[in-house]
C-alpha cells in the first residue's frame, strides 16, 4: 500500500508506492520486437483485467462486473492494476512526520479497443467521444469523498514513463491539491487579470503559435522547458473540464490530434507526456494542457535550480513543426 | 548564445540555449563500445580542449595559455565547450515579456586523468585534493560580479545526462537565485531554527541513517522523491562549502566516495547526478548534498502535480543498500 508523506518542511509531497515496482515494462508486456500477441489492453483481453468501471459503447456508458465483461466496446476505463493510490488505503503513522494515507484512486482509459490505433489517426468521432469520456471521469472522481485533485495525462513511449504500448490514458484522483497547482492560484490571486487571457493576446497569431481552431489555441510558449513543449489553451476563460460544452470538446480534441501529428512528423521515435491542468471550484484559473516531448534528460543543474535547459528556443520549434506541414 | 527566459507569471526561470545542441553525446565521443581512442578529458589530450581556467599539479595551482597547456596534472578544471551561459553574453530583449541576458559561467572540472578512474577508487589525497577543488572554484565563481548562485553538480551515466564518460564535475554560476534555493530560505526564514540540524536529530542513528563520520551524516531522506535517493548533511550546522576546514574537506570526500561506492554495488549499470545545495551569504542555510541515482521516469503525474511516484521506500534501500557492504 502506498503513503503520501510530507517533506521534511516545505509543502511538497512524494508517493511512496511499493506495489507499484511490479508493474509491467513495455517490452516485455506488450513490445513490437516480438509481435504482440497478448495484450490486456486489446479488444478481447478482458477478461485479463480487472472489471472495468465505465465501458463506453455504441453511445452507452456500460459497467463489467466481476463475472462478466463487456466486449466489443469504444473506449474502456478500468482500475490500474499496480495503483498508486487506493479507495482502501489503511492509515498510516510515522512519529516524528507528516504523512497521509495514500486514499485515491488509479484509472487507464484505454481509448481505443485496436492495439494498433494512434491519437493523430483518430476520426472526429473517435476524438469527441474521447474528450467525453475525459470530462466524464474527470467528473466523477473529482465529487468522490475527500479527492481535492484529479490529475489527467497520457504518457506516450517508454522514454515518457508508459509501461504498456497500447494507446491509453491515466487519471489519478488525490486527496490534496498538487504544490504546482497551489502556486499557479497563489500567483493568479495576486494579479489583477488572468495570466492565461493575457497570454493569448500576446502569442495569438504571433511567431510561437502553431494553431487555432474555434475554440483553441496552440502555442510554443515563450517560457519553454524542453525542446517543443506546447500548451493548448481555450480562448474563453474556462477553468475546468466540466464546463466545457459540445463544441468545446471537439475543438479541444482537434487540437489535441493536431499537436500529436505535428510531432510525430517531426520528432523520430517519439515519446511524449501530455498533462491537464485545471480547478474544480477556483473560476479563476484558465484550464490548460501541455504536452512535453521527451528529448532530452533533467540532470544534475535542473534538479539543483529547478531552470532547465532548452537547446531549442520555442521560435525554431515551430518552424521545425509547421515545415512539415 | 544563451537567455534566461522568466516564466510568464511565476518566479520561475529557463534556459534558451541553443548552442549546446552540438554537444557530443557519450557514445560517440567516448563510449566503451568502440574502446576508447581519443576521449579529450584524458591526460595527453590537453590542447583538444580550451585552455584550462586552473590545473591542480603537485600542490600547486596553475593555468593554461592559448599556446601552452600545463601536462601531468592531478585536476585540471576547463571552460564547458558548449556553455549554457556566458561571461560575454549580449544583451537580449523581448518587449512583452521578461528576460535576463545568458551571462555567467560553465565550467568543466575533471577529477583524475586517467580515463577508467572512478571516484568510488579514489583515494583519501585524491578526494581531498577534489574537495578542496569544490570549495576553490564555488568561491571563485561566487565572487565573480553579477554571480548569484553557483550550482556544482556532477553527472554519471548517459541516463543521467552525463554527454561524456570520463569522471567530471560541472559548475554553472548563474545570475540568480534559483527558485529551489528561494524556496527553502523563506521556508527557513518562518521557522524558529533549522529544520536540515532538526532533521538529523530525527534521523541518526534510525532506521533512514546510511552512514556517518566524524563530520557528516548520509541518510535516505523520509522524504525521498526516487529510489535510493540520499542526501548528506554537515552535523554542524554549516551554510557553504567556503567555511568547511580541511576536516570538513576530508570527511565531505570520505561520505561522498561511501555514497557512490553503496550505489555501485546496489544498482546494477548506475547512473546518477549528485548537487550541493548552499548559500553564501544566508548562514540560516544548512549546506546539504543530494545525490539521485536515475532508476525511474518522471512522467505526466510528476509533470502534472509535482508528486513523485516512489516505488522504493528509503527504508528498504537503505536495507539494499547495506546487505551489500
Amino acid at each position: 500500500m502506498s503513503e503520501l508523506r510530507k517533506h521534511y518542511f516545505l509543502d511538497n509531497y512524494c508517493l511512496i508506492a511499493s506495489g507499484r515496482s511490479k508493474r509491467p515494462s513495455a517490452p516485455k508486456a506488450c513490445g513490437d520486437e516480438e509481435k504482440v500477441t497478448s495484450c490486456v489492453f486489446c479488444n478481447g483481453h478482458e477478461n485479463e483485467t480487472p472489471a472495468a468501471t465505465a465501458v463506453y459503447k455504441n453511445g452507452e456508458i456500460l459497467k463489467d462486473t466481476d463475472n462478466q465483461r463487456v466486449t466489443g466496446w469504444d473506449v474502456r476505463c478500468i482500475p490500474n492494476l499496480y495503483p498508486a493510490l487506493s479507495p482502501e488505503a489503511p492509515d498510516v503513522q510515522h512519529p516524528l512526520f507528516e504523512v497521509m494515507k495514500g486514499y485515491g484512486f488509479h484509472e487507464v482509459i484505454i481509448e481505443n479497443p485496436l492495439h494498433e490505433s494512434k491519437l493523430s489517426n483518430f476520426s472526429d468521432d473517435e476524438l469527441f467521444l474521447l474528450m467525453k469520456v475525459y470530462r466524464d471521469r474527470v467528473m466523477h472522481y473529482q465529487s468522490q469523498e475527500r479527492i481535492e485533485y484529479v490529475s489527467l495525462f497520457k504518457n506516450l513511449g517508454k522514454n515518457a514513463g508508459a509501461s504498456l504500448e497500447h494507446t491509453h490514458t491515466q487519471l489519478i484522483a488525490v486527496p490534496l491539491i498538487p504544490v504546482t497547482i497551489k502556486k499557479e492560484k497563489k500567483a493568479i490571486e495576486e494579479l489583477k487579470s488572468c495570466p492565461y487571457c493575457d497570454i493569448i493576446k500576446k502569442e495569438q497569431g504571433k511567431e510561437r503559435m502553431v494553431y487555432e481552431n474555434e475554440n483553441f489555441i496552440l502555442i510554443a510558449p515563450y517560457y519553454s522547458r524542453s525542446p517543443y513543449e506546447m500548451w493548448m489553451l481555450p480562448k474563453k476563460h474556462l477553468h475546468h473540464i466540466s464546463v466545457f460544452n459540445e463544441q468545446m470538446l471537439m475543438s479541444l480534441g482537434d487540437c489535441i490530434r493536431k499537436a500529436v501529428s505535428l510531432l510525430e512528423k517531426t520528432i523520430p521515435e517519439l515519446a511524449y507526456n501530455y498533462m491537464f491542468f485545471q480547478t474544480e471550484n477556483d473560476r479563476s484559473y484558465h484550464f490548460n494542457i501541455r504536452i512535453a516531448p521527451v528529448t532530452s534528460i533533467a540532470a544534475g543543474f535542473e534538479k539543483n535550480t529547478d531552470i532547465y535547459i532548452n537547446t531549442i528556443p520555442p521560435e525554431t520549434a515551430v518552424k521545425h513543426l509547421l515545415e512539415k506541414e
